[in-house]
């Protein structure tokens, strides 16, 4: 997979098949990027706009943010494949290898990293998500809410994926740190992505 | 934007850009066709296993069902760029041109069509994020639950997409139905996802 040459359907081919990557760890790292680049369209069809002047240098910090979040998360699309296959080579260790199970432990919690990066990138989007929202140009506020959904499912998906390999990782001080991080990074989440949703039922975007 | 040729980053790139198409809609429609290739990955990993025997041929059906639901997505992508175009060509007509008002409450209309399609055919993705949730191998099953909060997005982008163009469309009765057929829809993805939700915290996937 290589986001300058795969197709939008062989993206899609690539997932379906009966390979575990790309999974949902990548599929969450290109859709949090799109939620990324939908922040950008409605900064800028915000910029430029009379009615909108007050905005402007926000919508600038949301179109430099998103160019950030859009390389960083094109990156852990790749990393979440990489780290995945590198698990999958630690299991197909012969179980009678004595350094099997540290290459697991270790794979495992490399593998952890990269969707609590994705989550930790989601929060950031979600985060510009919420500045499009109040203050983009109104005929695009149904794709600022769009990012704000696409972020938010991003973010669990995120979290799944940590939640997964997590359960397999044997180092109990390891596991409570992370869960314990996880857990303050999901507050913020839940946090922001509730008041946009109050936000949207205000402006009658909830039936 | 054509899913054959277009690659990840270049629908990225036409996402972000100062012009209002591919919007929310279509990249709701290409979200909802990953979600779906994700139900089909869960399904591809689970069937020929011994285990999960007694689920081969719901999983057959997963395969099926999701195929059809991608063909389906992917053409609403194309379909949501044309009626937005639409809508654009027929507020550019002047003011003063007696049969403006007309063709923009026409484009209008068939511009809500679109999401309400996205919107419906979410709603059966998400059905069988269901099945691959509770059936599918548990290997994969932060794959299916990945595949639920992608396709409760896309149903959520399809729900504001409709409501921002019934919101300009003055025939009372049209909008009425919308909303009415809307409703029933939200309320059914609503349980669903619900009940989604409910598994993934019974099965230790909430912090």
């Amino acid at each position: 997979m290589n986001v300058e040459r795969t197709t939008l359907k062989e993206f899609c081919d690539m997932v379906a098949d009966k390979t575990p990557t790309p999974g949902g760890g990548a599929v969450g790292a290109i859709v949090a990027a799109l939620a990324a680049a939908l922040n950008q369209m409605v900064a800028n069809l915000t910029i430029g706009k009379k009615k909108y002047a007050d905005f402007e240098e926000v919508m600038e910090e949301v179109l430099e943010n998103m160019n950030y979040s859009r390389e960083k998360l094109q990156q852990l699309a790749y990393d979440d494949i990489k780290a995945f296959n590198k698990v999958m080579e630690a299991i197909k260790i012969p179980k009678d290898d004595p350094t099997r199970s540290e290459k697991l432990q270790k794979a495992l919690k490399e593998a952890a990293d990269i969707p609590f990066e994705l989550a930790r990138e989601a929060r950031n989007v979600l985060k510009f998500s919420q500045v499009t929202s109040k203050h983009g140009n109104k005929n695009a506020i149904s794709d600022a809410y769009s990012s704000a959904e696409l972020a938010y499912a991003a973010f669990r998906i995120g979290m799944y994926n940590v939640l997964i390999n997590l359960s397999s990782i044997k180092d109990e001080e390891f596991v409570r740190k992370y869960k314990e991080e996880l857990e303050e990074l999901k507050n913020e989440v839940e946090g922001i992505y509730k008041s946009i949703r109050e936000l949207v039922k205000e402006n009658g975007f909830e039936i």
